[in-house]
């Protein structure tokens, strides 16, 4: 929704994406004003369930509390998971019981530990683990990954075959298949191979560190702070952000397919620095915009 | 800054406004996205050390905690006063100790009761003064007043009469002039009126309620909130909102000579029939609007 870091400026806002994958909605992080870009770009959310907090720094989760009302007064009532570092919910439940009082549906909170490497959430199809970064406070990326999906079931064997609906569920699984007239058709006949599992990651806000990469490696899509241009490289390291080159080193080492970046210092006048800089050291880097819509597979 | 109501829309955002008055700049409410709408203005605030809020309801401050935040990260040393209900530094406080430690300016709190209408701010060349409006929260209005100014001192009576500067403070406090020669020279010949002092009143969020308007007896321009048309008058009564034509009944009433409406809900979609609304009752009614400036004087 904003591709800003603290201080919004004329184009850009604070942080937050929605993440949809294996037709669910999730939330990143959530900068004030996310409600209001959601709106403007008329997203409808029937399938947000979760919302992921990296830190606990205001870019990154003053428009929560704006955004659980609003659903609120929605008449939601399917409750919410907020994962997020324990001091979220000691800061934000007195706010949720003085401004919504009476709310139709439930806020829940997962204690992470952002210094941890660990699964924090799993469903039917996909998993989201904690990256730890290195910040100012406790701080962690996500990495969201589809689980291994069933082989695809071939339309054309189905017909040669007679297959029977009842049968499909097990052919997905491996077995072959006995014709009526006593044939043995082997599953690999029967079927293509699955879809390789989608994988995205994002990590905000981080200083560059090695061991990041070996947690990404091979992920479809990384996004990635790119707080500064190597000109504030000095600044860069005092507030532990990363540069545009830094970003494009991590997905260098990690082999990603592509790179976006963004939560930008209000300090860059022209983007366009930060995608060269970052494209020098990793081609395929897109810049991160403020209510945009990427496709990602 | 916005014009809307709780639920942001494609074109409207929780509102906000700062008044210029006096060579002093004063906020009124802080809803979300205050301080990205002030960025995407280029507004500069040197003069901004007060900030007004009506009632403890999100659309009315949740932008507060935001905009303190980046305040302190732009280096302000000045404290800044949040004038409200004091529920709100009971909720502010611990979440500015906990993000924005360090923080370089105080924020100071003057506890208003919003039921009781009094003097709650003063300077050398103002006043402000809350009205109590019906609300389903304890929240009230301001009315901003210039204090009476002296007369002008006429440029060519100083040429005609040789006037020495020193003796300018003394006329236009009232004295007569005596020239070297001798003649006395009458205050009346010396000085014009002053310029009228200029008042400005902010009404939201309120039911209609018929005291209000003598409180706003022949204010230069009233700000009244006008959340409905009269299709939703049966849940305008229920939320204690204002239609439009009850807007214009209190300017009408109090014999203002400009009314702005806003806070206009989600559900209207044609603002124009607010207008139309209001005018068919107070001809001179103009509609707020997201990211205006309106020169009032």
């Amino acid at each position: 929704m904003g591709a800003g870091s603290a201080k919004p400026t004329k184009t850009l806002s604070p942080g937050s994406q929605v993440l949809q994958m294996c037709d669910k909605q999730f939330m990143i992080d959530c900068g004030e004003g996310t409600q209001i870009n959601i709106a403007r770009m008329s997203l409808r959310m029937p399938r947000l369930d979760n919302i992921f907090i990296s830190h606990l720094h205001g870019d990154h989760c003053f428009g929560l509390l704006g955004l659980l009302s609003t659903l609120g007064m929605l008449g939601r009532t399917r409750s919410i998971t907020i994962h997020a570092h324990k001091d979220m919910e000691t800061m934000l439940r007195p706010l949720l019981e003085y401004f919504c009082e009476g709310m139709t549906y439930e806020v829940k909170f997962n204690h992470i530990n952002p210094s941890r490497h660990e699964m924090i959430y799993e469903d039917r199809t996909l998993t989201v683990t904690s990256l730890p970064l290195k910040h100012k406070v406790p701080c962690c990326g996500f990495l969201f990954e589809e689980k291994q999906r069933l082989p695809h079931m071939r339309k054309d064997m189905i017909q040669a075959y007679d297959i029977p609906l009842t049968e499909i569920p097990k052919i997905k699984e491996g077995a072959d298949f006995m014709t009526a007239d006593g044939r043995l058709i082997p599953n690999s006949s029967l079927t293509t191979p699955a879809t390789p599992p989608f994988r995205y990651a994002y990590c905000s806000d981080t200083a560059y560190h090695k061991r990041l990469a070996s947690w990404l490696q091979g992920v479809d899509c990384l996004y990635h702070e790119a707080t500064f241009t190597e000109e504030f490289a000095s600044r860069c390291k005092d507030t532990m952000h990363s540069t545009a080159r830094q970003a494009a080193m991590t997905a260098k080492e990690a082999g990603v397919s592509k790179l976006i970046i963004g939560h930008f210092s209000s300090r860059i006048t022209d983007r366009n620095t930060s995608l060269q800089e970052a494209k020098e050291v990793f081609e395929n880097t897109i810049l991160a915009e403020e209510r945009k819509t990427f496709v990602l597979s």
